[in-house]
């Protein structure tokens, strides 16, 4: 069968696992440019809501610019870490009151490395035990995540051992008495891997160790259960698959059982128990405002509450049926349509995240031709393209018009010209 | 001479200051309502400047919606904290390359206490000096730096030692030799006293000692000049004074000669010398952004640029001139109307910041009241009214309104009435 064949079929394969599709193509909630692009970089910096303009617009013209410093009663701005909190929590398996928006994500890993730290040294306390120092993390976690943990380490004298997650529970078995936190992402960045969240975590439990997860690869189109999971920190950022916007605020995820324990690192006056008492001693709050450091960047963070509308009404569990499906689908059609391009994504679902990884010599090159086409997706040093697919406006038609896209500047060399133009600083 | 007199003079040298003041009301470059209503709480959240609204609506409709994640590079988000820090540096009297812009102040302050820490431990190697391990703060400072700091201190194993400013000599002729960093505020977050920065940062270094400054409560009204004192640190936030918005991203300086040497405790991937390399080395940036963290809010923070251009061809000398005039005059109205209501904050033009704290033994009372007259201040516990006097929009008639209005609510027993009133939890 030839490739115009295929396509053919490929799209009318594409209009039935659309129609199928419980959640729908949700593009009408976001601004897209309606000129045929397919935009596949949701997994680095989310596509905008149209809810964020409006949204926007009023924080700085209305409760900035009439409420006044007042705001912070009237406009709910006081209250606005927990409240998007609470929503962003929702999506993640949640209940309320555990999940708090502010800084970025280093600065909430450093956070949670810090407590977990302090917690095991809490527990070891009179139990004749000697305190838990060992770390293990992931080393293909993304940077900031073991830059930040190495650092952590020399601060509060802990030890990081890396394994990847399929070599934890070995780690475990040998070490595990001695793990104080282990530290994973539920979504490899590179590969667009899917962890086992609920196995890892319980293989941690099983050893007496805390786990956090990183969920900034996943938060938004792969369900957590983090309640059910029983998990004991997690962080991520906003700006990928939430759509918050660049640079969107981070979160954390502290569970009411830890909470009363939580020792932050950086307890400024928004994580005390009375902020305005105006005191130097400092009572932490008894709650999930123990994790805020100080003020919220409000209108970052209005913008992100607004981003999150997107989400209104919409199932996370029925957003990772379409992820699947459509990332499914892109592995059909790549397979039919380019074969010499070697997806590094597992093909199993229980193992896929939303993001494929394509490797080829020429990445550079294929990311710049296929931009030229108006397909984004981005590139990973040395040789991988990365495409992110966003759910929530992403449709089957999409994907496919992607693979085409590719097959196109394949059969045209368009990426060995492409190959030679200048890399970015940042990416 | 009754009030009516008094106020019809004092309303004629209103007019003859304003005249005389060389850098004139620049009210037309902040957003604020013609209803005659007067805006003192600058000091706590600055008024909206103009420039914010088009410019937050652009970074969102076509920064965000249409350049997408390429904003990093094409509409220059990465190299945002910096370029807003040179902004802000230029108003503190430090040369470019040296004032970054990020988190919140709490963090920063961290940063800097565990950074000073490390310097502290690196100088004393080799040299068979014990290491300093004495913090030198305010007891008076803003909660967040004393909540912050006795948190660094219990990480790095430091000692806290409290000493108001005046006290501050004293101490460092007793201890000097084992004082690691000297935290103070410029200004008196309480009183609005401002403290001799070049003086106390001569004994600081004369003692061998570096200092931190914390201009959250005069950065934009008061001349700093980081550079020509030789200063060693310095945090701030930006939404008083310098009209960056609710939460408006904080910023950190840090001079050339200590750039190379600063441990930044949150050693995010913003702060690495490649950011892009991907690995899990760290090495840290070889100038200001190695005091990065994660990923700017971007919203917010172009918002704070924006609102930065109210002070475009604005000297700060100019501008601690009139902020000058009008706190003194205003000291001459409260003197001539209001003799009752004792002014907290120094008569002596030098150690005054640019705000006026009024001592009243019904203050919640009178702050109610006032806000009623359209006069907004805000309430200290447990008898403190502040205003913040913001030079930049407020004009001399302005400051002789609000003593007029105060008067008049103290003649009619206005604040007796709203004595009563309920508290917010958030002033």
């Amino acid at each position: 069968m030839t490739a115009a064949a295929d396509t053919t079929v490929l799209a009318q394969r594409a209009a039935r696992l659309e129609a199928a599709d419980a959640l729908g193509d949700l593009r009408e909630r976001f601004d897209l440019p309606d000129d045929g692009s397919v935009y596949l970089v949701g997994n680095s910096l989310g596509a905008l809501p149209r809810a964020v303009a409006p949204a926007v617009a009023d924080a700085v013209q209305r409760q900035w610019g009439r409420s006044r410093v007042g705001g912070w009663n009237t406009e709910g701005w006081w209250a606005a870490p927990q409240r998007v909190g609470d929503r962003i929590g929702a999506l993640l398996g949640a209940a309320p009151g555990q999940v708090v928006v502010g800084d970025c994500t280093s600065v909430q890993l450093h956070k949670v490395h810090l407590a977990a730290a302090s917690e095991a040294r809490r527990r070891s306390t009179g139990t004749g035990q000697p305190v838990r120092r060992v770390v293990v993390a992931d080393p293909g976690s993304f940077p900031t995540d073991l830059f930040v943990l190495a650092s952590d380490a020399r601060l509060a004298g802990l030890e990081v051992v890396l394994a990847a997650p399929p070599e934890v529970p070995a780690v475990l078995a040998a070490r595990g008495d001695e793990v104080a936190l282990v530290a994973l992402s539920q979504v490899d960045y590179r590969t667009g891997e899917l962890w086992d969240l609920p196995g890892l975590t319980r293989a941690a439990h099983d050893a007496g160790a805390p786990v956090l997860w990183d969920l900034c690869h996943s938060a938004g189109v792969v369900p957590a259960d983090l309640d059910a999971h029983d998990v004991d920190y997690a962080v991520g950022c906003s700006y990928k698959f939430l759509n918050g916007g660049p640079g969107a605020p981070a979160w954390v995820y502290v569970p009411h059982r830890l909470q009363a324990g939580f020792a932050n690192p950086v307890p400024g006056w928004n994580s005390a128990a009375q902020p305005f008492a105006m005191t130097g001693e400092y009572t932490p709050a008894p709650d999930i405002a123990v994790a805020r450091t100080g003020t919220p960047q409000m209108i970052s963070l209005l913008a992100l509450e607004a981003a999150l509308t997107a989400y209104d009404d919409v199932d996370v569990v029925a957003v990772r049926a379409r992820s699947l499906s459509l990332t499914g689908f892109a592995l059909e059609a790549l397979d039919a349509l380019v074969p010499e391009v070697e997806v590094v994504t597992p093909r199993e679902p229980g193992r896929r995240g939303s993001a494929l990884a394509l490797r080829h010599p020429q990445a550079w090159g294929l990311t710049r031709a296929l931009h030229a086409r108006g397909v984004e997706g981005d590139f990973r040093a040395p040789d991988v393209v990365r495409w992110g697919v966003a759910p929530l406006y992403l449709s089957h038609a999409d994907v496919l018009a992607a693979v085409v896209a590719l097959r196109a500047v394949l059969d045209g060399g368009e990426h060995e010209a492409a190959e030679r133009a200048e890399r970015p600083t940042v990416t």
